[in-house]
């Protein structure tokens, strides 16, 4: 057994009433939230990023640097901007935005036709990472991307991490969605104008067709360099793009069915126009996402918790959040999808999130740890499913460096890009402060410059420590629950593992 | 003696009367052209990219490759781009535009107070190449950048390629103008808010103040990756950035006075006010600029005449042509400016320019080999001086890749990017087909893919190996005078080299 829960597959679509709701230690949790604001607001405005041994930031007052990374990381300027942006609260949705969704599934009446027309083109296998980014592309998280990257487009993401469409609209696309063929293929291909892409699992069963194709060179490693700033081949994903095809073919797709990967977890894959309708259904006002590849800890609760406050504070009424976990592949070390969906229900039925307005969904995207280019991704695919306000924190989407076990990324730099990109000006950030475990309160709290003495950082590593070890964390930094599936997970993972390999 | 002319160093600020304009030679060129032009219309429009063996680049019909690239590279293309901006010539600056330069020099009646201020800050030293992009800046050419680059604006410089002002409007700059310093620098500036910039040739002799500073990390493989889409530290300008400080100063610039350089080329340097200036005293109505950091062969110079015919043909009646020589660093193997100059000016004198509508200048900025990137800097510092038509063609500021010594990048992308470039909306680019020698006529011709066979191409390293050993290249490659310029310099210059290192 790999794993010491049951879990049953089914999707949150209904608030649970769970009685944990609004315990003492959620309140505790954001009573200390709100102490830390005001802590906050009047610390010195200038600070100074220094990465700790452990990898973390810690922040300390300091009068000869003047970054402008200062503004953006109180809660109080997150309550600014929303101040700035909307004074009444209104539906989030209107029917006509929601019709906007746009899918490139192929319509019903269509269908017949098309699988057989798929069967007499040349057919393409699909990597199961190609599935993954075929799916982001079918659902309309890239909206209005209509497949897979032409030239024109592969070079204003990469350049621009933008496309300007035909209207003049300038929509963000900071990462580019392309697809990696062989020379083989391409002589296949030949002359042909559309081709059938076909599943990793079934060679030969069409899922899509790409139509008025292009085919462009695959300049590997300077797609590398512009789009994570290093060309390492080390990195989890640079590796991919270096293996892959030396020619990327671009065109329209035309999707067969929608993707289900049998894993018990389809039903948390809400499509964006899923998700416009259920926050329609639930009349939310304001909808508010976490990103997130990691389990839940306290300091990740309280922030959507304080979140959340923040709204309620500002007049909306409805404010729903959605835990929103990357679906596709990982790197090695992270926790699996199954794991980290079963840990996050926990949460809620800990009554640590409240399970009445937060949704838990899975978001069917490939991580590819591109810190500030991906970062906008993640709020781009989020704006493009009705979400308004997007949560950032410490070094979104970054990793260490593979050469040099730094942070590959100014841990800064994610939320400093996002709150500049282009395309982005609908979508309110929510920029947030590291938080900590605080050694005297005993739980996760917003870091204090002006007391780090009373802090401890718990890493990834050192939470892997607790959990393989059967070690207990800190009282008041997970939920009960939500660690003994975690830890259960690391101690079966130990157990799989040959010593050696530990 | 170094070269084998006499130089002057004065300016072509008066046309010179060369009876050679419009010789039998040139007229012969324009014809060719005009037949050029026709031949690549009734090609096919699918093309296809090839590298040859020698690092050039040969178009072949092809069925099945479509990229839009095709579009970008027929003169009727070009026309067509002109046609929709202006039907009706105009005179290219009024007054408003021309006092909109914005200079970073100090106002005269505040230069001695501001000479006594900053003999008293901290000093920093210039390198050679900060104190060119000390000039690039204070020209304006970089415009409405008002000094060395702060956090947030390189980091949009390094992400988007432009940045936004604080009324919305986003301008071009896909480079970062930067200024690195060392630890030991940052730790003498201290809580410091203004430091004095110094001469590198005049230690302690302040040529700026720097205002309102703020000091941030220099992220040097990130910077690299994203500018140059390499990592790699054998380019010439990573090399010189991977060398340079682990911190950035940015701030606002006062420039104490006009940057000089005693080399005789000092009136070569028009700034972005000056060019302005002169193009309305000589009432243009087109300023097409051609950026180079080579010497002018006749392939360039058919260009460049059929640029002008064609504005003369769509009603322009006073085009004006600025040849713009790259005047700041250049990598060891680029020909000196001295030796460029020399040659333009041959050129001119010998007719094969139009010395009455053509002016040579200095654009003080170093190159840096950034090839999609830097072409964005090279058209957008020139529309700050007012020309409104730039030329591209094949790889601008490409080089070879240190490690594998091909094309850092695809020949194509820079005329690609630049058309799509944000901020660059108000000038035209005239993207133009590559040159090559005809075997048959015995003249630089614009390719013609139909019949690759007749075409020579004469490469930098083909010219070199010419010009070195007294061989005459093929005639009609080179205005004689022009060639016997650069025949001298590389003469002396293997005269000067020692035999083990040629």
């Amino acid at each position: 057994m790999k794993s010491a829960f049951v879990y049953d597959g089914c999707g949150p679509k209904k608030p649970r009433n769970s009685d944990l709701w609004r315990s003492k230690k959620l309140d505790k949790s954001l009573n200390t939230s709100t102490k830390s604001y005001s802590v906050l607001v009047r610390r010195n405005m200038t600070r100074f990023i220094n990465p700790t041994p452990g990898g973390h930031v810690a922040l300390r007052a300091t009068a000869e640097h003047q970054t402008t990374s200062s503004t953006f990381e109180t809660g109080q300027d997150t309550i600014t901007r929303i101040d700035e942006v909307r004074k009444e609260p209104n539906v989030v949705e209107s029917q006509e935005e929601l019709l906007q969704v746009k899918e490139l599934y192929v319509p019903l009446e269509k269908k017949e036709e098309t699988i057989l027309e798929a069967e007499e083109l040349v057919k393409l296998t699909l990597s199961e990472l190609d599935l993954q980014w075929l799916h982001v592309l079918a659902d309309g998280w890239a909206a209005p991307l209509e497949g897979f990257m032409k030239e024109d487009e592969y070079l204003q993401s990469l350049h621009f991490s933008t496309l300007r469409l035909k209207d003049g609209t300038i929509v963000n696309q900071s990462i580019p969605i392309v697809l990696p063929i062989s020379n083989s293929d391409k002589e296949r291909i030949g002359t042909e104008r559309k081709v059938a892409l076909c599943h990793p699992d079934f060679p030969g069963k069409p899922v899509a067709v790409l139509r008025n194709i292009e085919i462009f060179h695959h300049h590997k490693e300077e797609r590398c360099a512009r789009t994570f700033g290093i060309t390492d081949p080390r990195h989890p994903y640079t590796s991919v793009i270096y293996e892959s095809g030396d020619w990327l073919v671009g065109g329209k797709l035309e999707v067969l069915e929608r993707i289900k990967y049998g894993d018990g977890l389809d039903s948390y894959r809400y499509s964006p126009r899923q998700l416009k309708e259920e926050f329609r259904r639930r009349e939310a006002d304001a909808v508010f996402v976490f990103q997130l590849r990691n389990p839940i800890h306290n300091g990740h609760a309280l922030l959507m918790n304080s979140c959340r406050e923040k709204l309620l504070q500002k007049g909306f009424k409805k404010p729903l959040l959605l835990v929103h976990q990357i679906g596709g592949k990982v790197k090695d070390d992270d926790v699996p999808l199954d794991i980290r969906i079963a840990q996050n229900e926990a949460i809620l039925e800990e009554g640590i999130l409240d399970p009445h307005n937060t949704i838990i969904g899975i978001f069917p995207s490939p991580m590819i740890y591109a810190g500030p280019k991906e970062v906008q991704w993640h709020a781009k695919a989020r704006m493009n499913a009705g979400c308004k306000f997007y949560i950032v924190g410490r070094d979104p989407a970054g990793m260490k460096h593979p050469g040099t076990n730094r942070d590959m990324y100014d841990p800064w730099h994610g939320k400093k890009v996002l709150m500049m990109a282009p395309g982005l000006e609908k979508l309110e950030i929510l920029p947030f402060q590291v938080a900590a475990y605080n050694l005297k309160s005993g739980g996760m709290e917003f870091f204090d410059s002006s007391r780090p003495e009373d802090f401890l950082f718990i890493s990834g590593t050192k939470m892997r420590k607790f959990a393989s070890t059967g070690e207990e964390p800190p009282a008041g930094f997970m939920g009960k629950k939500a660690w003994e599936i975690l830890a259960s997970y690391y101690q079966n993972k130990r157990e799989d593992t040959p010593p050696q390999s530990r």
